[in-house]
């Protein structure tokens, strides 16, 4: 199996049947080793604080950890010698996020936002990836920074 | 007004009229300076991996943010000299989650789960809280530390 | 070898050639699995303002983090089926600082500092310690949390 | 007084008066409210595991916690009306660091280590910034968060 094919799969698989990503409307738009795309749309169920209409910290921390945990799952596969479902799945099902700290720069406002991810610790038992959210209008609402189990 | 009356408005408030707060299913169960506490049951939309049907990791984040966020709410009003709802109103517009840090202990599993967490550090513009969330078991699944504006 | 005859030629070895330790006159007063601790003196040459006269971060970190790893190799060498100082280096040369955050809580003042640790996590792979700091006079200086590679 | 001059003075002092940048031999080379610069030469008393010998994971947070209250001093002073050595002294006596975050990447071997840093939360009361360190050789050794009191 191509790994195009597999991460194609992959996305399909984690866009329409986790079913927190799906309530949240956490979308998964390039999975890549190189890095990763999460973009999800305001909704007024994601507000935190009704009176500033700004989202939920946990929100943010929830698409932080799905791009980082993206980004991990793609070079899991990258270094597969071979690459068939069944492999695939049992690897994936070590990745697990040991800890993630979420910086909140601004007021989570905006129409749609995209959270990216890259890898700076690429190692067989241990991942660390650093994540940034933006909002549209290209301002800066949050960055992560999330340490992975892979092995 | 009563410190104790601002606390149960705030309460009811919270548990009633915050949107992700009410999607989560996330209850402030304790409202207190000196420890407040979260509790949510298992609901098969809070699923991060339909395999291992675990808690998605933004869940948790979600509650221990609140949990920091409410001790933290009230050691502000516990510190004015005079309570109404237009001063605790303003000072609450100023609390913000600055940072958080997650530390995922065990899979996410349980029938309900419950996020303790207290106070590190009272200043007049930052404080800094700790969280600890286990489930009905007594089995700790998560540990938090979060930084918040205050002032 | 018996545990405690292991424990306490590490801590001798520990507290007598590591250079950064001596350096900074950090040492383990405490080698246990449950709980270890660090205490160090204060030295004018450890501080990092001297207008304000107060710890640099830095050294708040080196003990921090050297009270966190004593605690996980206690409880790496508990596990061992043997002792033997072979396995026990082969062991230990496996634990490294995967990530460490650490809380200043007040300013680092006193004549002695007193670090304690304990695991939150003690996993196979990759353990979790709290740490926190006071000085002599029981003031909070400063937590930390750390993980660490383990095998 | 002219910006520029106030920088030299600053770097001047933190790098001859500062008792434990000194002890390490960190050099502030940049002074910038872009980006902020730390230098420091390998030296045996920075070993943390003589059997190792990679730098101790306190000289890393030594450093990063460094380059990091320095590119948040830049900024503090760059947002000033007037620049005067009274009112500069007492800006900088407000910054302190909150928290810091290392994730520590590759062992900490080389002949000089150089940390950047730059703002990524530049706010009034609280300011928040990444670092990331390399050795010679251009390997990455660790990147680092930390959030700082200004005001």
């Amino acid at each position: 199996m191509q790994q195009d094919e597999m991460f194609e799969q992959l996305i399909n698989f984690w866009n329409n049947s986790m079913p927190f990503n799906q309530l949240l409307g956490l979308k998964i738009t390039r999975f890549d080793a190189q890095k990763s795309e999460i973009r999800f749309a305001w909704d007024d169920k994601l507000i935190g604080n009704p009176m500033q209409k700004i989202l939920h910290g946990g929100v943010t921390a929830s698409a932080l950890d799905l791009a980082g945990g993206t980004v991990v799952a793609a070079n899991v596969i990258n270094k597969l010698a071979e690459i068939t479902p069944a492999i695939t799945q049992q690897c994936l099902s070590k990745i697990g996020t040991i800890d993630l700290r979420t910086d909140y720069l601004r007021p989570g406002r905006g129409e749609e936002f995209i959270v990216t991810s890259h890898l700076i610790r690429n190692g067989s038992k241990v991942a660390v990836a650093r994540m940034e959210m933006h909002n549209e209008l290209g301002e800066h609402i949050a960055f992560g920074t999330g340490t992975y189990m892979v092995g």
